[in-house]
């Protein structure tokens, strides 16, 4: 029940992101909203496509459907993000990284995956549905910008509750817990410009490469 | 029978669609005979996945290579749209979403999933073909093109092939007349420029925001 | 045994290849990790997911995410591709490419797929990684490239390994000579900029078109 309410809550944030993108490049409002069920639901769907238990949940609850409506209204009312698309569409973003690494590492365990797959399965859940909003929308995914950390967070999440699980103290609290952090660090990223070192250990060679 | 006569329409359709886009990019004839591939065979493997029913037809049976192929033979020939791809695309790939709102929403029925589940994977179906094309293409997809409309007729079309199922009223004709209906609809819809209200009710700010 | 060892492989060499493109886009290092596990597992995932027999590996066997670091450990410390990196990721995506049509085409054999659709499998594996790579880095896929083949040397490696398997004369020594042939087509295609015909035979009309 935690799960689910936690699962469609990470929906809805990336679902805002997703919208906030689709009117900042100026798409209409039903390519918001396909921009936002991709952003919230693919993540999900990749996930239990994997774990490999039947038609993912996106596709047979319609409660599903829910979270990506309802971004796609608030955004076209201009209730959420009507000045600053893009720093909004980032905290949103955090918002559901923050809490699908939770929920993707325990439905991972919850379908007896091993511990460390779990918390793989984790990330990809938490960094998936922003990725493909990125790639649909023709945009180099945040998850690659070099400015914050992104995919870090996600990774000591889901770890974390893949840990506190295996040592049996895992509950709602401690998976909020684990997301406010989570979310915190992301921010934290963002506003500071927090990098670590760049794939190659230099930063001019890429433009001027063979 | 039918379904799978309209399927392979469908897949030769987006097949050749995908080809005049490799042609108008200057992509050789095996990036064409994939780009047409991905196009008219990825949202229905991509909706047989979903399904979760064993391996998708399009890796099962080799009669559903035949289109892409056909496609790729086609453009290569400039029997099809030698002279003004992006138009010919566009007919092409309205041809192909409206047969694959209605053949995904009938094979998802067919699975057993929920007339609203299969309504929605009818719509995933038709727009995911042209989704992968553009996208692996580097393109802005079609999808979000805020000139005409492109998901609407398809949530119509699957829409109604979901409400004539369940009333019992669906036959062959009656898919045949849902399918004119969406193609006329997209086809009209980028004739006349229609538009429907953008993501964030602004026209301007997209290139202004922070 | 073989096929795992050949399988880590073509992981490690596709890690290579997306761990070089991060460092020329100047993406940080866990981008690095992230964009060569993308590359060296996507193609993988995506073939289990299809051939439907459960978790895919790479989310079971924690072996296999040694390669994706070892390959973006290597492209850090600079001890590959420190100079050209659009040279050395074109080596390592064929060598991928070589041992992917390979080991792609005999799981798909393994789990009893009839040979035509083992041999697509086989190419969709061998082409998936990296396209996977490019697109989600936003660039056009090198599959695409009219400069050289691609799919054709992996074509013809899942092709023979198909045909070599139902006469009953494949073995890891004919495996490894596919793989080699392959990645020598793939290279020297590169080297000598061989080219087939453009999918709508003309050079000049892709940037006059309507």
């Amino acid at each position: 029940m935690t799960l689910l309410i936690l699962d469609l809550a990470g929906i809805f944030f990336f679902a805002v992101s997703g919208s906030l993108l689709a009117a900042r490049r100026n798409f209409d409002i039903v390519g918001s909203l396909l921009l936002g069920s991709l952003a919230g639901l693919g993540g999900g769907v990749a996930r239990d496509l994997i774990i490999s238990q039947g038609v993912p949940q996106a596709f047979t609850d319609p409660l599903y459907l829910l979270p990506p409506v309802l971004a796609a209204l608030l955004v076209f009312l201009h209730v959420l993000g009507v000045q600053r698309y893009r720093r909004a569409l980032l905290v949103f973003d955090a918002a559901g990284l923050a809490l699908f690494c939770v929920t993707g590492t325990l439905t991972a365990l919850a379908a007896g995956l091993h511990p460390v797959s779990s918390a793989l399965l984790g990330v990809a859940t938490a960094v998936g549905g922003g990725l493909l909003r990125d790639v649909v929308a023709n945009e180099v995914p945040q998850l690659f910008n070099p400015r914050g950390v992104y995919a870090v967070p996600a990774m000591l999440g889901a770890g974390l509750v893949s840990l506190f699980h295996v040592l049996g103290v895992f509950n709602p609290v401690v998976g909020t817990a684990v997301a406010v952090l989570v979310f915190t660090l992301r921010v934290l990223s963002l506003r500071y410009g927090w990098r670590i070192p760049l794939a190659g250990r230099t930063t001019g060679a890429g433009s001027l490469d063979s």
